[in-house]
This record gives C-alpha cells, sequence and structure tokens, in this order.
C-alpha cells in the first residue's frame, strides 16, 4: 500500500488513521466512531434545531462542517467524517428525496428502467458543490493531525433505497427488481458508479484524506447477487477514482458480508475494511487482518450500556489486532441514545489512558 | 447420526427427510420450504378468513391440520411442517401476545427481572395441548412417506420478542438488555430453555418425526454474545431434550450465524443446520456440509421472480450439496407475494422431473 497517498500530503503529513491504513503498526490504534457527528451529542441537536431539515445541514457548509467538528473538540478522534447522507446522490442524480421527522428517508421509487434512464448525471458536481465547500471547510479548521474522511453509499446500498423509496427491513423491493430486471439493474450501478466517482473525486480534491464506502445493506444478498451488485460495482467504482488520479486510501465497509468478506477484500481493490459487530475476531484475524487493515468492530449498543461489558469488548478487540495495522472503530453507527461519557471512556480505553 | 431414531418408528419407516437427516445421500434431496404452509396458497388465504385471528387458528386442531396438510396435498413434499408460531410459547408462559393487523405479533414488554421471574412454567403443556392434538392428527393424515417437522423458536429469537414486545429491525431492545442485565437475561434463557423443552418433547410424544429450531435472530449477535445467547441455551435445550427421551433429529437454524456457523454446528448439538441465503456455497461446503447435515438455502425472493434466474440458483445449489446428505429448502420463509406456480416449478426441478 505504499503507493497511497493523500492527495494534499504536501500540506501536512499523515495523521495516524492515515497511517494506519497504509500498514503501519500504531499502539494504540487510531480511533474514530461511524456517526460520530449526531444526535448523541447536545450540541448537535442544538444546532440542527436551528438548522431546519435535516438536508438543509446537510448543504450549509458552515453549519456541516460545525456539526463534524463537535465530536473532534469533545474527544479528539484521530478522524472526522464530513457529516453529509448517502441519499444526497439520489438527489443530485434528479430523484426527490425528504426526511420524515422520526421516520427517516423517503423518496420516490424508481419503478423502472424509464425511471433509471432518466436519472441525469450531469448535475451531479454541481448539485453537490456545497458539500466541497464542507470539506474544504473542515480541511482548513481541523487540527493539522486530525485526518479528514469523505464518504459515499455504495452502489447497490444506494440503490436499495432508490427502488424501495425508503428503508425496508431487508430491501426486498430492490433484491426483487435486480432478479426480474437484472439488465435495468445494471445500468443503475453504471449511473451509481459514476456518479458516487464524481462526488469522491471532488470530496479529495477539496481536501479528503481517506474515503469510506458504505455497503449497509451488503448483507442482505446470496453469494451470485453480492459478487454482481456489492463487489462488481465497488470494483468498478474503486477503478474509476483511480482513474482519476484519486490516490487516498479507501475502506469497504460490506455490513453483514459474513463469509464473503475475504471475496469482497480480494477483488474489489479497497485498501481496507470495515467488519461489522457480528464479524468474530477469531476469524477475521487469519482470514481478513492478513489480507488487509481492518477497522471496527465495537457493537454500537455496547457503547450505550457501557461498563465492563463495553470495557471487556475494547480489549479484547485491541489484543485481537494487536501487531497489525488497525483502525478502532464501532461495527455500526452510534445510536442516538448512547450516553456521551461512555464515548469519552471508550476513547481513555483505547488510549490506555 | 446413525443413533438417531424417530420416536414412531414401530409404526412407520424413516421418509426421505429423516433418511437425508440421518445422513443417506438422496439423489434427488428431500424438498420442504419454510413456510410452506401460508398466505401465498389461495386455500390458506381461505380458511383463515373464516378461522378469525391468526391464534384462532394456532389453537384450533382441525383447522391447523388442514392449514398443514395444503401444500403437501398441492406440491407432495417430502415433509410437512406442524402450523404454528414461535410466540405460542411466551403466551404459554403467561405473557400477553396478540397479532396487530399487516403488522404482525405484538406482546406486552418484559420490563425487567420481576417480569422475567412471574413468567409461569407450570401450565405450558396444558397450554399448548390444541398444538399437540394438531400433532396428532396430522400424523394419522399425512401420508405415510411423509415426515413432520415439529418447531420452536429458539430461546434467544422468541426473547427478543418477549423483551420488545414486537419484531425491530435489529432487535436492539433484547440485546440492550442482555448487556445491563445479564443476569435476568440468563434467567429468561432458563425458563424458555425448560418451556421449549417440553414443549417440543410432548411434540414428539404426539407424532413429531423432526424438530427445527428457528434462532432468526441470530445474525445480529456479535461473537462473544452469540456463544453465550444462541449457542448455549441452544446446546442446554438439545441436552434438556435429550434428557426427556427426545431422539429425533434436531435442525439448528441460526439465521445471520455467517462465518459463526461452524462453531454453532460443533457446539450445540444439533443433528443438522439451516443455511440462509447469504451463507455462500463455496464456503459452507467445505465448512459446514463436511461436519453436519445442511439444509437451504434458496432466496426466497428468487421463489417470487422464478424464470431462469431460479433455475440457475437451484442448480447450484443442487450441485454444490451433490453426494453429501442434505435437504433443499428456502434460506428463510415464503413471503406472501410468492406465485404458487413458481413453487410448482421449484419442486419438479429439484427433483428432476
Amino acid at each position: 500500500m505504499s503507493a497511497l497517498q493523500s492527495d494534499q500530503t504536501a500540506s501536512r503529513p499523515d495523521g495516524r488513521l492515515l497511517k494506519a491504513l497504509k500498514g503501519e503498526c500504531l499502539s494504540p490504534p487510531p480511533i474514530w466512531l461511524m456517526r460520530q457527528a449526531g444526535r448523541y451529542l447536545p450540541e448537535y441537536r442544538e444546532l440542527r434545531a436551528k438548522a431546519g431539515g435535516f438536508l438543509d445541514l446537510c448543504y450549509a457548509p458552515q453549519m456541516a462542517a460545525e456539526v463534524t467538528l463537535q465530536p473532534i473538540r469533545r474527544y479528539g478522534f484521530d478522524a472526522a467524517i464530513l457529516f453529509a447522507d448517502i441519499l444526497l446522490i439520489p438527489q443530485a442524480l434528479g430523484q426527490k428525496l425528504w426526511f420524515e421527522t422520526g421516520e427517516g428517508p423517503r423518496l420516490d421509487p424508481l419503478e423502472g428502467g424509464a425511471a433509471i434512464a432518466a436519472l441525469d448525471i450531469g448535475n451531479v458536481e454541481a448539485h453537490l458543490a456545497p458539500v466541497f465547500e464542507t470539506v474544504d471547510r473542515l480541511r482548513t479548521a481541523l487540527p493539522g493531525e486530525t485526518d479528514l474522511i469523505g464518504f459515499a453509499g455504495s452502489p447497490w446500498t444506494v440503490a436499495t433505497y432508490m427502488i424501495a423509496g425508503r428503508g425496508t427491513p431487508d430491501q426486498a423491493p430492490a433484491r426483487l427488481f435486480a432478479y426480474r430486471d437484472p439488465v435495468a439493474f445494471q445500468a443503475l450501478m453504471d449511473v451509481l458508479v459514476e456518479a458516487t466517482a464524481i462526488y469522491l473525486a471532488a470530496q479529495v480534491k477539496a481536501g479528503a484524506d481517506v474515503l469510506q464506502l458504505f455497503d449497509t445493506w451488503a448483507g442482505v444478498l446470496p453469494e451470485a447477487e453480492f459478487a454482481r451488485w456489492s463487489i462488481a460495482p465497488t470494483k468498478a467504482l474503486v477503478a474509476r477514482l483511480r482513474a482519476l488520479g484519486v490516490r487516498v486510501p479507501i475502506i469497504g465497509f460490506p455490513k453483514g458480508a459474513g463469509a464473503l468478506l475475504p471475496r469482497y477484500v480480494a477483488e474489489t481493490g479497497v485498501d481496507a475494511v470495515g467488519l461489522d459487530p457480528s464479524t468474530p475476531l477469531s476469524w477475521a484475524v487469519p482470514h481478513v487482518a492478513d489480507k488487509t487493515v481492518c477497522q471496527g468492530n465495537l457493537d454500537p449498543l455496547l457503547l450505550v450500556a457501557g461498563g465492563d461489558g463495553m470495557v471487556r469488548a475494547v480489549d479484547a478487540i485491541l489484543e485481537a489486532f494487536d501487531g497489525r495495522p488497525f483502525v478502532f472503530n464501532l461495527g455500526h453507527g452510534i445510536v442516538p441514545q448512547t450516553p456521551p461519557e461512555h464515548v469519552g471512556q471508550l476513547v481513555k480505553r483505547v488510549r490506555g489512558e
């Protein structure tokens, strides 16, 4: 992985996240947490109340940057992650998107091939310009040692929402669509690969040091479909990003991939992989950590519960990956009812303070 | 597995499911489908409309037996599975249970240790007597070559509903409860092990030839919790059943277990294991099928879609397990929108007709 470098290395040395992603064994490992900027923080809720809707916040660079910085100030994480949403891409492609209070995202579902053909890639970069401005502000405002993570949803996961129009227990509508009309679904993957490449390349140009691809719904796919709709589009996206000159490390996070994780690592070209909470350490170390940099995987609910159970689980993770390049994280995003003091205790435990 | 035998072997020879579960390689393999009796069948919907509520149907032996028989008449599956619900056990323990139309089960959530201590095991067998009568009627009514499967939820999965009071996207309430109060949660596991053993032993006494344990929510557990709340109670339940004289084969179905499946097989004592649709065949054959009899694992949505995609997936499953003892099934239950003619095509394909 020595060929990897931040696109802004001229201006700053690698932070601890970048070092680990490039293969350095750090003790303690770098730590950041998925959804570290969010509703569990009172300062987030306060700013969110002023911002109007959730999407307004995503598109307001000054406020989005402030929200991104809040957990850095509080906990001194090794990395900040851009405050945005994986569904900004469908919106940039022309699909109607809104958030129902307390219920999550809603989109006008894509009904078939004609709706997919109508998606317009020409507007993506302009539509998402406020996000790039947020990144730019962040790279200036962040402490020099703090790496900045840009992100997007993987094509499969974004497509599941575009087809269903919402989150569902197992994203059956998209799975069924793909079974019934794989040609139209492939066309959707192609559009998403290109749009997401444009989006992420611009994030890196604006100052992102690392990229993460969230494939939250990878785990609902059988092997053949996992290869076709999770691995192949991710591989195409990574290749497209490299072709666009992006050289920063890319973390793939195929949640629920289970025994398919080694195949994902071998075939997609990602530089590191996020492990979900169900991934057993005893299996991940020989089958995944021997091949790539791992990131994870504390159960977010243990962070809610706190106490000795959390401490034991943290120590088990640290011990399992001791002596390897590793990034400490949760196995999924922080949940809103997390007590902020537990996050502080977690950071201290990981850092041996 | 040669020590296993049906408790009613005196009266009938093993059917094809029993033979496969005892280690015979059958070509074609036996086939049955999870939720093969259900809403996708017009004859089920018709009878259901007459029965009143879903629970009324579960407790009406004549109608429950009729519903169980419907898919046997239509498709000639190698096995029938008792029509019942995994939440009859909480109800038998005294927890209030009802079904909201179109929304699924609701229970008065168990709030803590006192509510768990109040669960009453003394009434379980009497409360569930109509289920045993259904089994008895079925064993008489079924064709001699058709094996009869009894079932229950595994303690973990049943407990997730008892704590949350309903199905949730990831059963977080029960996971959090177990983190916060593992002593009370263990007490709940102990009650469920004993109640479920009583329930299943009585099903076998009434004529069930095979038992299946549904651990639908096993996949949300990290490794340590999977060992504690899925494996250990399942192992205790299997041991308790054997102590009660139950000798029929037991199929475990820890949905979403992923890379933890070999550990589940090695430690629980089940005689066969159900694979969910996400379990890769290329991994399951060397890591699971070499140790135990496998059952699975067509994606239920492929049965909805039908056509060439379904045929290819069926053939891939048959080829992967060729020459091993194997039971063809879905990787999860049939969904209501499944066209009944696709089920017929599936059975023909598996049987090479």
